[in-house]
Order: structure tokens, then sequence, then C-alpha cells
């Protein structure tokens, strides 16, 4: 997977953080990047494999994300409306494309596969040339509690439309887990390393829970720089402020660093972070040319601060 | 399920069994129809449970059976199509409504359905009223040997096409599977049991294997009539020949008659049968009026021998 030369190592989720990778493939070249996955969002439904993060990035980097922001572009979806008509409840949607790759990655798995390796070769069969690793190969789930009730991660986003304060959030079976060799490989080579505009609570810190990620990263001969998802004030997709006020973290730039802490050698914001080298940048991202803008400033910003890029 | 109710008992193929099924619908009345399938073709694949015989009777009796004679009509395939652009080799094709119908009944058996009650919920959500019966909740599945190599019975009959010379056929796990109590009960209450024209060797065979469906057939008090799926000394659909060479019988109602043996108080075929009380029928079944006829016709029969239908 060619990961003894990545020099770009991204940590992601599936929304900002997808975006900014297709850039940094862009900028960085699509060998030299390595995405670290945020995989507790996965869940296993109708006889597959989601990964709803880890495949959003690599859909992202095959040109291939649908325009309303998942799944596949021009995807049909014969099964849903068919299980509908059988009276099932669909809460969870999926196309028939994307389904195909979820049943695919179930059947690699169950014949023996590891998760890096069958989403390396997912990959590989649609043309993606960077790594996308999941984080972890151990099961890691992301609970969320509201209202006294605890429910996994993709309930509460799609069944409770991610409605209701936010009590409590747990990264069930992290305790337990490790990064994969293929992330620590990735971390070790890195020439720069950065915390995608991800939501920092759902999306980033199941990376960071799994004991030894943070070590790794401290540790890394590279900086290590966060692009901020707060974009004048607001998050633009996403409930990333509700997560926030759970942590009793502002939603601002500062917000956002506080959460990372000693991890961050420094930040990309449209705000001034006091105490942090900031890079004051446009977090928008609209287009190819404005994912590229805000890798190349990103990877420069990380190059000042010590980077080999 | 309306079993106590059960006038007519089908045993049952995919086959010619399914297309008579339908046809003793209209005749005796979808309620009064239980017809006990065989599930040795039974495939677990792409996270679904396929269980062809008992869908494409299931299929037939909704009015949905495809004129291609098997599947849904008006299927899409976009999930295999999307497979096969993944480098799947999708050796197995489903529609993509068909498999919504098998994610589905592998998701209700995952979570604690029976064979027989997940196939009736799915009937009923489809308007079935006849009971379509697993033959056992034990799994017991078709194997064939074709020139030294034992291959599942779909391997035989997709990839290889059903060519070759068969040297053995084995319904491994029967020695350890019972009938269903619902194929019990319907077995019991039945006024006439009928041996549907289906392969007699590779479907109807494992019915018989599992233990005790023998002796439940013997012991009815309903007569058992076969209908001889030769029809002008040639069979119609499938590799039936191939199997009578295998176990060494003529490709002949007496043929058919000898395979069943004392089972049988008489057959429906278009050629007397020695010794065995025999209606002479046209055995085709041309559309909804020509299957109605052989059902009626051999309902008939069925009750000169003491059936009260």
């Amino acid at each position: 997977m060619g990961l003894s030369t990545a020099g770009v190592v991204l940590l992601s989720g599936g929304t900002g953080g997808a975006k900014l990778a297709r850039g940094m493939a862009d900028v960085a070249g699509a060998e030299r990047l390595a995405v670290i996955v945020n995989t507790g969002d996965d869940i296993e439904i109708y006889g597959a494999h989601v990964s709803p993060d880890p495949d959003l990035v690599s859909f992202w980097l095959a040109d291939s994300i649908d325009d309303r922001g998942w799944g596949l572009r021009d995807d049909t979806f014969e099964v849903m409306d068919a299980m509908r008509r059988l009276d099932v409840d669909v809460w969870f949607n999926l196309g028939d494309r994307d389904l195909a790759w979820c049943v695919e990655r179930a059947r690699m798995r169950a014949t023996g596969s590891s998760a890096t390796e069958a989403l390396a070769e997912l990959n590989r069969r649609v043309g993606v040339r960077s790594a996308v690793l999941p984080m972890s190969e151990d099961a890691v789930r992301t609970w969320v509690r509201v209202d006294g009730r605890w429910r996994p991660f993709q309930q509460f986003m799609i069944s409770d439309r991610a409605a209701g304060v936010i009590e409590g959030v747990e990264f069930r079976g992290a305790d337990s887990a490790a990064p994969s060799e293929a992330v620590l490989a990735a971390i070790r080579s890195a020439e720069v390393i950065v915390i995608g505009p991800s939501n920092p609570l759902a999306s980033i810190s199941p990376i960071l829970a799994v004991p030894g990620m943070g070590a790794a990263l401290s540790q890394a001969a590279a900086p290590v720089v966060a692009v901020s998802p707060i974009v004048a004030g607001e998050v633009l997709k996403g409930p990333t402020a509700s997560f926030m006020a759970y942590a009793g973290l502002p939603l601002t730039a500062a917000g956002i660093a506080e959460h990372y802490g000693s991890l961050l050698d420094g930040i990309v914001a449209d705000e001034e972070v006091p105490g942090l080298p900031t890079l004051r940048a446009d977090l928008h991202m609209d287009g190819a040319d404005g994912r590229a803008r805000l890798a190349r400033e990103t990877l420069a910003f990380a190059q000042g601060l010590g980077g080999r890029v």
C-alpha cells in the first residue's frame, strides 16, 4: 500500500475530512497520502459491513461521491425500495452500488481479510491510489446518550436526526483495541500529520481513543496540525455543535485547539487561537480548486512548523 | 398458517412442482394448499439466505415469477452489475428485489425466526395465502459428484451448467434432520398428497431423505399420487435425465413410479404404468388454464383413489 512513502497523514471522519483528503491527494500526490479513518460508525446491516467514514473518504478519493454528500453518484436504490415494499423499516438507506461494495467487504472479511486489507482491495479495484486506513482492526462502536437513552451513533444520527441534548459519548470496545500496523507505519513515516475538519468528538475522538494512537501521534517526527471544522462561527455540516456543547467547549477555533490540547503544533482556522501557531485561512472547500487551496495552504503551514513536504 | 385446514399437500422442487402449485391454489383454494418444498438447494451468499425452491414456489403463488422461469418479474440487477464492476465473480445471479427478499429472510432468521416462520411472514407480506413449508428446520444440502469431484448443487447447476455424468448424490445433513412441525401437521391433515412434477432425485429425494418424512407420508390417511415430470419421453426443464440415468432408472413414467415405490397409490402420466393406478393426462401446463386443468384432473384422480377433496 506504499505506506513507507506516505508523506501526508490525515485523520478523518466522513465529512470535511473526506473533502480535504481529496484536496490533499491533488496537492501531495495520491500515492503520498494516507488517511486514518474513524470506524466507530461502522454497522452490520443487510448482510453487509457498512463503514460510513472510510467509505466516504474512499468515494471522495475515487471521484464517485454523490452531490448529496454521501453514497455513490448515480446510485440506484432498488434493494431499499424492495425492502420497503416488503414492509421492512428501512431506517438506514444504502444505494445498490454502495450495498454491493459493503457486501463484498463483508465477504472478504468473512473469508479472512482484515478490515485494512478488504478496504485496500476495494479501493484498488476502483483506482484509488491513496491508503485509506481503518483506525483499528478491532471493533470500536460510538454510542451516544440522549434523554437518558444510549443509542448507536448511526441510529442517533439517522433515526433520531441527531436531535436532543447529548449527555454522554462512549467508544465501546476502544479500551481493548489497538491501532492497525498500517496506521502505526503511516504515522511513523509521516512528514506532516493533519487532523481534518471533521467532528472532533464524534469522528476524531474515536480514533484518538484507541490506546496507543495518541502516543504514536505525539512521538511522530512530523508536526501535527488541525484544520478547524468551524467556519465563521458555525459548523457547515453535521452535529458538531451539539457534541462541542456536551464537551463544554466553545464553538470556536480555540475550542477545537483546547479539545486536541498538546497534540497540536498548530491550527488552521479563520480566527486567531491565542498561544498556538495559527494559519488564518478560508476554510470553505468549494470545488476542486477550493479543496486543493486549503490542502496546499495547510501543508505549507505545517512545513513552516518543521514538516518536510 | 391455517395448517389444520390444509386439504392438498404438494411436495415440490422449483420447476414443474411450483407451476402445479399455482394451479392447485386456483382449483383447491389457496388457503387449502400446503406445499412442502426442498431446501437442499439453499445457499448463503451476498449476506443473504437464498432458498431457491421455496422462493420459486412462493413467487409462482404470488403471481410474480418472471417469464424466464426464475426470479421476480421486472426485477433489476443493479447490485449484481455493481459487483461485476468491482471484479467480483458473480456466478450466482440474483435480482435486486430477490436479494431484498433473501436479505430480509436472513435478518429474520438471525433474530430468532425459524425458516418456516420467516418464509410464512415474507409470503404474508406479499399476499400469498397458501402455506409454503421448508421441508425441515435443519440444514440439508444437496451435493453432486461429477468427474470425481463433489459440488454443491447450485454450483453444479450454474457454474458447471449441469454438465457431465453424475456419479453420486448426497443430501448432507439429512441424517440428523427432521421434518418441521408444520410439515408433519400438514401431512397429518392432508386429504390428498401430490408429489409434483419436479426432479425426483434432485428435488423430491432431499425431502424424502429427511428421517421421518417417508413414514409420515406412508402413514397419512390421504392417498399419495405423483405427477410425472416426463412429458412425451422427455424432461421439459432441468437435468432430470442425468439424475435418472445416475439412479439407473428409465426416463419413463414407470421409472418415476419405480423411484417412489410403495409410497405411491397412483400416478399421473402420459403413458400407462403397469401395476399402478394411472391417470393418463396431458402433462403440459400452458398458462393458467393448463395449470388448473392438470391440478383439477390430478385431484379428481386422487379423490377416486380415496381422497376427500
